[in-house]
């Protein structure tokens, strides 16, 4: 502390005003009569808990309804599903790890870390299995990746079908990686002239398989074996996973047990039977590994009205493409008559999402609420019709098309679509 | 994917090499002969749990022993006490909210956020009282910031004390913030001209308060509402508390419900009897606000030891400063003769954990292990010898010195000093 520095802090405040490109907020709090007068909150008055009570804590019981949320008639059992992030309960950039979607393909595997291997074979020098212990022997990076299923949003091909954020855009986290390069592991092994592919194996029961071209295993894949600091979750693939940056979910091989090197992809049944693109015209685009630009509003949204009349109002949402970060949003109110520039706050990192704000005072009117966001390779987020007008609608996989929300006088939201 | 791309990448690799600093890393993994096999693995053989099992997840049974630990005989009682965060099962730069460590004054607020207000009075035009809606409808921030208690490391003083890095360092954690810049509410209710100091005041049963000075509360705090994306957890002051950063932890308010602007510091009790450093001539430092910069090794160390018996090796530790960013962390196994520059790896965001790596190939014998940081305002580390010719040992706050490990042939480690 300087008396400097205290007196520039003090002028830059009193000339201030919060300069928020043209979001004014008004007084939003004045409440000398609230009756939750602050002598009368009964928990001043009582001492709680020690810090012997939660060796590993949880949420407020007043958060329960912060969860994962799964739909029993999207698929015909729940250990080949899929349960959604809670999007519109969330902020900033990080999903915590208890509430990072699911997506299985037979249930959650339960591996004992001592026992889990990882194998390399194929077109190699030296066949080699990893311990877990073997595994932290080689250096780490640690990054911040999106990871999309290639289905988030597919229900809406056809027209707006899910009533909120959490259904239409949460099979998607984005988490704190830390894991060995996998071109660490492959220079091990030692790669024959003629590896061009590798297929990376699950240790669950599904046996989860993706041919994974090598030069992206070079770039920047790992195996990761801690998110958000701690181990992975048993959901997200504990002990160890595949991470492939900005690339489609079900290539991030969870429970990794084995990576075969080969010459040629092997088109096995997650890669011709699902995840590939069925056109109109009856041919299928395979290999659509990255994901594209793509953003959604999540506040306020079908879960999330807004609770007061008019006046100053926060929306926000997020953003992410797979080809790298995110560069402007784009927020329209009338259903894109009319855009403004979103304010994207907080890191933006390579392949991982961003969050967006918008702040203006609401006339209490009805509005219809998009938003648009730009990559830094120049790809702008399409229409939903611009999509089908190229691809038909019989895929379900890589909707990244805009979503609109129709929110009413009363602040309540619906999903829609506009012409 | 281009063929450019692919070619490109390929030569990268093929003339590749780990090139990392010059810590070779040997060949650890070669078991064709292991009995672990992966055709035997039992988890590959059985459906798992499906995607309905688990709204909010928890870790794998296999890290019950990854959790914050209190110390029985350190205080009268736990509900003024202190937990320590697991930091030798950490890695990357997220603490992960369950693993938080804890330090209450008079056990853990159980806060109903209908009724949570925050009060702003004093030596303002405005008296104002906000609830929770009302904080959500001012433009929000994104930081990922450390919050050091001041008492971190505060048994070194006298000697190596405690063995393991999550008692002797454990009083910290790094996490993603979301909430309200103060200026916006302290904006709203007008300042007086003479206004100087704030007192932010929890709502707890301890009813927390220090002075805080108004530059600071300009500069950089907010009122956090979310870490790590969700809900502030009961134990970190849910459902807001104050963030101030890079000052030590006491200062970040928790439960906050109240904050009066006044002219000049209160001295109370949180800020005389505790948080003032004693210094041996019997006189005291008050108002040091800023943690200094810091480092320590989290791996290999007393908790966690080398497990193998020689050869590649990974060594990694966090480093931070509430003056800014880290530019530079040391490492040496000698006890201080020698020096490497470690590899800072991650985010490097201003007041927030470092990660460092160290890679080599260890020889097998004995090892005194120390790291060392440099900041962005160029202040060195000091040793806890440099520490105690200026401050004495009466204090138990501040203590930033360096940190020893001695390694055993076996692997094993303890703490140390270095004379």
């Amino acid at each position: 502390m300087t008396d400097n520095r205290h007196t520039a802090s003090r002028r830059a405040f009193l000339k201030g005003g919060l300069a928020l490109g043209g979001a004014a907020v008004t007084a939003t709090a004045a409440r000398g009569d609230d009756p939750a007068i602050i002598e009368m909150q009964p928990w001043t008055s009582q001492l709680g808990e020690g810090v012997d009570a939660r060796p590993y804590g949880h949420p407020s019981p007043y958060e329960a309804e912060v969860k994962r949320r799964n739909v029993a008639w999207l698929t015909a059992d729940p250990i080949s599903s899929v349960n959604f992030t809670p999007l519109h309960e969330l902020d900033g950039i990080i999903t915590p790890n208890g509430l990072c979607f699911e997506r299985h393909h037979g249930g959650i595997a339960e591996v004992d870390p001592a026992n889990w291997r990882l194998m390399i074979n194929g077109l190699v020098d030296k066949p080699l299995v990893f311990t877990l212990d073997d595994l932290k022997r080689f250096p780490r990076v640690n990054k911040i990746h999106f990871l999309e299923c290639a289905a988030n949003s597919g229900m809406e091909w056809r027209g707006a079908q899910l009533n909120g954020c959490q259904f239409t855009h949460g099979m998607i986290h984005n988490v704190m990686y830390t894991g060995v390069p996998l071109r660490y592991l492959l220079e091990e092994a030692g790669l024959k002239p003629n590896a061009e592919w590798l297929l990376p194996e699950g240790g669950d029961a599904s046996g989860m398989t993706r041919s994974l071209p090598l030069f992206k295993a070079i770039d920047d894949c790992m195996i990761a074996f801690k998110m958000n600091g701690e181990a992975l979750r048993p959901e997200q693939g504990y002990p160890a996973r595949l991470v492939v940056p900005g690339w489609e979910g079900n290539m991030w091989v969870k429970w990794i047990r084995r990576i075969e090197v080969g010459d040629q992809p092997w088109h096995h049944r997650e890669e011709t039977s699902k995840y590939t693109d069925l056109m109109a015209n009856g041919q299928a685009r395979r290999f659509t590994w990255e994901m594209d630009v793509k953003s959604v509003i999540t506040n306020p949204s079908p879960q999330a009205p807004i609770t007061h009349s008019h006046g100053a109002t926060v929306l926000t949402g997020v953003a992410w493409s797979g080809r790298g970060t995110i560069t402007e949003v784009h927020v329209t109110r009338d259903g894109g008559k009319n855009w403004d520039r979103a304010r994207i706050d907080g890191p933006s990192l390579d392949k991982s999402m961003h969050r967006f704000y918008y702040e203006f005072n609401w006339d209490g009117k009805p509005m219809l609420l998009q938003s648009r966001a730009i990559d830094s390779e120049g790809m702008i987020q399409p229409t939903k019709n611009e999509l089908r007008k190229v691809r038909g609608v019989n895929s379900i996989y890589h909707n990244n098309g805009i979503q609109t929300w129709h929110v009413r006088e009363t602040g309540e939201a619906e999903n829609v679509e506009v012409s």
